[in-house]
């Protein structure tokens, strides 16, 4: 297959990747997430991760940037496309647990909380406000914005918005068995809470059920003057949708095949449905003699830290296909 | 006299400004600092200037822009020179008691204690490591830097700073009676600890008796590779002279001639024994016909928030000073 699934015609001068990082409590609702060595430690994860990209190792904490059963974080993957690239990236942080041990572009925002519970966010509109300043701000210093994230427990918030905004929605999960049933139930009880909430303004559905990724996201898709690439699977299809629900123009969303062809996720129905243009990105890790990344194309992983959108910017600042692999071959042996 | 105190020869195709925010215990020191309306407010100076340069409103409190003896604020002058060059400032947070109401970049610093009572900022070392990283961010999405500050204190903190690496130092204040007794005892005792701590080494001093600024400053002038203005007064002397004793190379400085003709500091003194180069910004307050204005030039305020850098920055994009004061006037008519 092709590296990515069509030709994206875009001009650009000035680059950025960037990441959102954010936590909601339901990563540590046992079983939901796979994104951290046990449900309390998936709340560090986003830290972690932004740590390996920004200094290229963790030093904060003990141990090594592989998933629990052994394969290579997505972090990685983004490590070394900024490495071949040069490309300095930025994190933004919408609402974590644990300061970050490298500078964040900081919303001062909040946890989500669990939406079985309570209003998950009340923050919302503050948040997406937020966003809108971080729009504005960096539409001033780059003429192309990838935007990753990084939200353990992210798909469930997720499955929750896109339920809530009407989408027959079902998600994608870093697991390879994902667990449907689990965030069936939370999504069932969250869904409840949030009718009798009593509005369906699609911020106050994020207030009801969401995760601090996504009114930042929206918010600095409102005022991005220059080409914004949604990089992530089904939690930014939710954010996408959140934005078509707010009456704003549709960003570019890009990421993996692996993604794509997760069959417990619609992910090609969803895209349709909202109407957003999305790219694929195939980076052939089947192929490259390393078991933890040819895990990937059986559907472990998949996709995380804007690292299709990494591998897609790298291949859009000109480096070929054959580069980029070996660029993240090359990483992942140093860690393995 | 002259707008500038010299033709700076400057290129550059994209200049960024930014602020670096920071709080020191020693401004609740009744009587040090000018920074807001009693000590213990100053320690949300820094929180509501970013607000009003980032929104142009304070909507997170009441009251207005001015100086509790009714100057305009020196951030309500920053703010009139990112509306007429239409630059996007950034806020870099050092290390705040309160948490900001706009996005800023944060290196997840803490507030400097009083250096009378024990080590002042201990985690020196790593706020220079996050002055490194944010300098290698900021060098790809900009080929010029001015860099100024808001640290209520800060004047006491870079006196401390100054004296403890050699220097024959006095600073200037935002009083038009500076509190020179205060600092000045403030300053001995904690000279006295730093001794007592038993190193000379420059990020040992700033543990000792510094300010969350004065790393993160050192740290950016470090990595940063376009040109690098500090815009500051004393406070950004205090950085240099951290800089210069780091073996790192000097950046330039500019600040007002308000601050160059203070009579309690000795600025050119300072300037000649660091070696640093300065320009002086004089935007003739004193003829604009208003009142709060006019007492910058008899030595209230006198700089503040990258006031000076922000009207250098204007001029060098090519708004002349007409046109900068013209803005300034108008932008303080709206708040009285």
């Amino acid at each position: 297959m092709e590296f990515l699934s069509e030709n994206p015609d875009i001009s650009f001068t000035s680059p950025l990747f960037a990441g959102i990082l954010a936590n909601t409590l339901l990563s540590t609702v046992p079983g939901i997430s796979g994104a951290g060595p046990g449900p309390e430690k998936t709340l560090l994860t986003p830290n972690l991760d932004a740590e390996l990209i920004t200094d290229g190792a963790i030093t904060s904490t003990t141990g090594n940037p592989n998933t629990p059963t052994g394969c290579p974080t997505p972090a990685t993957i983004t490590r070394a496309m900024m490495v071949l690239t040069g490309q300095k990236p930025l994190f933004i942080n919408a609402g974590l647990r644990f300061p970050p041990s490298v500078p964040c572009l900081d919303a001062y925002g909040e946890v989500a909380g669990d939406p079985r519970n309570g209003d998950a966010l009340p923050s919302a509109v503050r948040l997406f406000a937020q966003g809108e300043r971080i729009g504005s701000f960096l539409s001033a210093r780059s003429d192309l914005l990838v935007l990753g994230e990084c939200v353990p427990g992210g798909t469930t918030t997720a499955l929750c918005l896109l339920r809530a905004l009407g989408y027959e929605a079902s998600v994608s999960s870093s697991f390879v068995h994902n667990p449907v049933a689990i965030k069936e139930e939370v999504c069932r009880q969250a869904l409840v809470r949030a009718k009798a909430g009593g509005s369906s303004a699609p911020l106050d559905l994020v207030r009801y059920l969401g995760d601090p990724m996504m009114p930042v996201a929206a918010g600095i898709a409102k005022t991005y003057t220059g080409t914004l690439v949604l990089a992530g699977g089904t939690q930014m299809l939710a954010v996408s949708a959140l934005i078509k629900a707010l009456g704003q123009p549709l960003p570019r969303v890009v990421t993996t095949s692996y993604v794509r062809d997760d069959p417990t996720a619609n992910v090609g129905a969803l895209v349709r449905k909202i109407g957003v243009h999305i790219t694929y990105v195939d980076p052939g890790f089947g192929d490259l003699g390393h078991a933890g990344l040819a895990r990937y194309c059986i559907g472990e992983v998949k996709e995380g830290m804007g690292a299709g959108g990494a591998m897609y910017l790298a291949n859009l600042m000109g480096y070929t296909p054959t580069m980029i692999r070996e660029a993240i071959l090359s990483m992942v042996k140093t860690y393995s």
